[in-house]
């Protein structure tokens, strides 16, 4: 595979290739980001066209190389690939039609809208996190079925500003701890930033950095295909994963704009691009490849269906059930039996009636999904004993060399969990969840948002979910966080009130395929309140009437997770006042605004007043109380006591609520 | 300052006063992490009594040390270090106190709480992070004012918790950058973690990468005292900041469970407590220190005030003028006849009109402030172009060695950004500001939130601020963010709809001193909507009707930033079916919850049907449409496109406003 393509293309054109079809769409769209593309149109050219293990044919083939395109705002270069490598869904229409509404060629790549796309990237930062995923996930699936499955390498493409962000140190470092030698960064040196050169924010020595993370490094002349093939193939060999170093000419080809920052975002103009043709001798048309390089480029695009087939070859002639296992979870299909073990484990819970925490409860629940479950991954960002993640089944913990396990230590790394999670998740195979406090969502809450804009199913364990925790204060307290989940799209957030709660909400979130959810669990106990088993998942309707008003209801009481008990204490203070309310747990906003129209009258009870109590902000809940309604809630931070203390100090009891209702009778 | 103070106490016994009040209120309190203070009680220890200059009875000096205890948990250090050097506001009372509602002591350090915070810590890697911002304005300050003035050490006890959450890579490469050698780190190289031997999970030579960032190192035994003093000297004399790794055990003193994740974060219990009295030879009860040990304490504490008086001295030899000043901008007051400029440029745009995204009016704003006000620094996470953040008064840059600038190139480092604003507020003397796109306040938002929970003055000037950004597409198009500002208590959220709205909310936020401002600006031109000059500041009410219905009002059209336009070409649309209408512009919801509830009522018009519309998610706007009301906004995410065409795919327009406004009537 290290053998150049056989082709009368030259490099130089099947590069320029990617630099004219880059500035061409760049000038049409009238936006974008020519300098990316152009400078490291040699290294992509020589890890496409050398190493790079895929079949444009079959995007989807689990064991093809992935590319991760860190740098995503140049997405012109993965585009350019795309089309000369031949992907069936991005013909030279997508390429004229970069940026344009109803195109799959959105300024930056977007998972699930170009095949070529292993992940979304822009956000800086995230796609070298999702790659430390990926390449875990290939570890993973190698120590579960063997190197003629599994086997394959993760490149990726990162710049300046990846490198800057601080993501990238949680990833860099994890990967370099994990040793996840297929892991291959190749790095667009080339010294130039948004404000200008670097060296106005940056006087890092890159190298000396990752190699203090357990990285191999090379330096290399990133416009020099022998430089570039000589350190990819080293680094496939080595022991560790490496980055290397490409020194580049940002817009290399741009005769007078290159080597500036005022060639990275935006388009360089006809003079300019006139320029560039007349530089490199490429005489044709905009969007026009000529015969013998698009045929260089298709050839590159279909190398690897050889591999593809023996791969499948080899996969066939795998044990009936480790080969359906396989399938299985790559599509990402859950196994027989799982509900059944959901349903036992609620029957149990309604039938003993525990009084604990629901992050108790979601250890238990874990404990019964994770036996179920194989592809579920646990992990925690260094709080496995206050987020109670692990489990039996997920034992051994995940080490270098070791990847046969279950249960990954991220570290105290938030930000990063949730990126290796989004890489986990899209490699396929795998079902990940990780813990944290719910407060520090707040750090992780950029890479939960691409699961989400990524619709990938990744399960966020968030302990400690209010005031409730207590004594450590407000630094640890989430006031605003829980807004801030409810109004990511496509996410779920669940704040269960009890343990049967808590399975059913990770029922659901296992059944969903749609994007994240989020579990906000209390650390402190709390009494079981389904105490009649139905088979039912009442929490897949994301509010429901938990006790309804004896007679004519006159108030409604909503409520989640911790505070549905106060709800449930302030009915019989309403009630010794010959008040009849009902109490509505309520424990995911979204998936209540799906339902019918009637459905959300009669819980809410239309005409009724309608008090909500949550130990967060009250930010939303509006939404439900309406404007005559009252929200008990917290308004600023908590503080460092004792949480009974604490819920006293704040007003946030029975009596509150109690009172609050009788005043808008 | 280098020679030990003279005392009859040794280091020993000194060192062990701090690890017994820790272990003594973290057992009364039943909660709290003794592992860290007992673990660092002989370098804190061997820093207070040999090194910090500070005086526990002026604990507001300016030019004292300062003293971040990023791993926040370890709160109990700080508190016996300041009981034991004699801040007045930590008694012993407060000290027994520790973690109970009403006392100064949280579970954290609370700035404000307890004067020898000289910032909140507890959300890992800030505090190391607001320390580059002291570090920087410390050489800031001493470059406008001298050594004499300004001359004094940031030094940081983190953990591996601050040392493996991302910001710390960008706090380090930023202070590696800029050369800020006096800011000195003691990592508490404990070896531990929760989860359990820190092996689990990094294997990372941190030495070698602060050196890759331009930091000095140095490995030292944690518990030699001598060893201890001599890398702090040397770590003075640096051009370089420096790391100091200090090998420790963690729980130092605990004879059985020293050494152990569980020494970390919980109670030792009564036996171990009485183990660590046996093998400490220390015959004393709970709380209570012996009067030599206390004696040479307090002389610690009282040490710094010959060289306060010295510096008071020096100071009150500065001109006046230059005096007046340091004052003027140490304690925070804004100087004289900058808000005539406000009026002035306001006058201006009514008369000019100019047609100018917010981000452009932002800039405009900011040339008149800046110069006005020099306090104000400016900066960008490396998008200063887009963001505009530049001015001429804040030319030139800051670089190492070259401190009187005014202007920070962040590089692509948002959340460092956000806490080195953080640290630049908290030092005094200055007023930050920063840019980055909208979407990445996601990345920010930790930090953000300290500036709020401490009630800084931080100005986020967050351009790109809805799908108005267009191309960029779905990665960059804020939805969600605008919630998560507007949930975050203590901080104002403006989107200004043109330019006056722009600069009134400057004016508001430089007002402030109560926390952080958000400026949600646009990149595409609006027209001028404050066509008729007014001295009044209509954007400090929140919201106001900026064009009232003609006859009596039947619809409130409310809108912010690019959409109030909208809304005027939509109530256009309705007089033209004879419908009444008023548009409120409302730039700031928090500043219009405060107004009274006769205010509120008029602007929002009782009776009428509301529609609001903003680009952006629609949580939250029930507050004010109510459950009869409509919004019109974005509920997913958004697509590549240019903005026009985005706006219709997503039915952002006068159109669905008149026509959600019909419907209700």
């Amino acid at each position: 595979m290290t053998a150049s393509v056989p082709n009368t293309a030259t490099h130089a054109e099947m590069a320029n290739a990617i630099r004219f079809l880059s500035m061409d769409a760049i000038e049409k769209a009238k936006s974008g980001h020519p300098g990316m593309p152009m400078g490291m149109a040699d290294v992509a050219t020589v890890l496409f066209t050398r190493f790079m293990k895929f079949d444009a044919k079959s995007p989807k083939w689990a064991d093809r190389d992935r590319f991760v395109l860190s740098a995503g705002h140049g997405s012109m270069l993965l585009y350019s690939l795309g089309y000369l490598t031949g992907y069936d869904d991005l013909d030279i229409e997508q390429i004229k039609n970069f940026r344009q509404l109803g195109y799959r060629t959105a300024g930056h790549p977007e998972f699930g809208h170009v095949s070529n796309a292993d992940t979304t990237t822009g956000p800086l930062g995230q796609g070298i996190t999702n790659a430390v995923g990926f390449a875990l996930a290939e570890a993973m699936q190698a120590a579960r079925y063997g190197a003629g499955i599994a086997n394959h390498y993760t490149y990726v493409i990162a710049g300046d500003g990846c490198l800057m962000e601080g993501i990238s140190q949680e990833a860099i470092t994890l990967a370099g701890h994990l040793k996840l030698n297929k892991m291959i960064v190749l790095w667009d040196d080339n010294h130039i930033c948004i404000d200008g050169d670097t060296a106005l924010s940056t006087s890092d020595d890159q190298c000396a950095r990752f190699a203090a993370a357990g990285w191999a490094t090379a330096k290399i002349d990133g416009h020099d295909p022998e430089q570039i093939a000589s350190a990819i193939a080293a680094a496939r060999n080595a022991d560790k994963p490496t980055l290397i170093a490409c020194r580049t000419i940002i817009g290399k080809g741009a005769p007078n704009k290159c080597g500036s920052e005022k060639v990275h975002g935006a388009p360089l103009g006809a003079d300019e691009i006139k320029a560039a043709r007349d530089a490199a001798n490429w005489p044709y048309e905009p969007f026009v490849i000529p015969d013998h390089v698009l045929a260089a480029w298709r050839a590159a695009g279909s190398r690897g269906a050889v591999e593809r087939q023996a791969w499948e070859g080899r996969l066939s002639t795998l044990a009936a059930a480790v080969k359906a296992e396989f399938s299985r979870t790559q599509e990402g299909r859950l196994p027989d039996g799982w509900q059944a073990a959901v349903q036992a484990f609620k029957a149990k819970i309604s039938a003993e009636q525990p009084k604990v925490a629901t992050r108790k409860a979601s250890q238990d629940a874990l404990e019964v999904l994770t036996a179920a479950i194989p592809e579920m991954i646990g992990g925690s960002a260094d709080l496995t004993h206050s987020n109670l993640t692990n489990t039996k089944a997920c034992a051994p913990s995940i080490a270098a060399g070791a990847y046969a396990g279950r249960y990954i230590h991220y570290g105290i790394r938030e930000h990063g969990m949730a990126a290796v999670m989004n890489g986990l998740a899209l490699h396929g195979g795998f079902i990940p969840y990780g813990g944290t406090f719910l407060i520090f969502a707040n750090y992780l809450w950029p890479a939960l948002r691409m699961s989400a804009l990524m619709e990938q199913r990744v399960l966020y364990v968030l302990t400690h979910d209010s005031i409730g925790l207590g004594e450590d204060g407000p630094t640890h307290q989430p006031i605003e966080t829980i807004a801030a989940l409810r109004a990511t799209p496509n996410t779920l957030v669940f704040r269960p009130a009890d343990a049967v709660e808590t399975m059913e909400a990770y029922e659901v979130a296992l059944l969903n395929h749609k994007g994240p959810s989020c579990f906000a669990l209390s650390r402190q106990n709390l009494p079981t309140l389904r105490t009649t088993h139905t088979s039912d998942n009442l929490t897949a309707k994301g509010a429901y009437v938990l006790v309804e008003a004896e007679g004519k209801r006159q108030v409604t009481l909503l409520a989640t997770g911790s505070e549905v008990s106060l709800a449930l204490d302030a009915r019989k203070l309403l009630a010794a006042k010959g008040v009849q309310a009902a109490v509505v747990s309520m424990p995911c906003w979204e998936l209540f605004d799906r339902q019918s129209k009637e459905y959300r009258a009669e819980v809410l009870g239309d005409g009724c007043v309608r008090v909500a109590v949550e130990a967060l902000t009250t930010f939303g809940w509006e939404r439900y109380v309406g404007l005559d309604g009252a929200v008990i809630g917290m308004t600023g931070y908590g503080a460092s006591a004792p949480a009974d203390k604490l819920y006293a100090h704040f007003g946030i009891t029975a009596d509150a609520v109690a009172d609050a209702a009788l005043a808008r009778l």
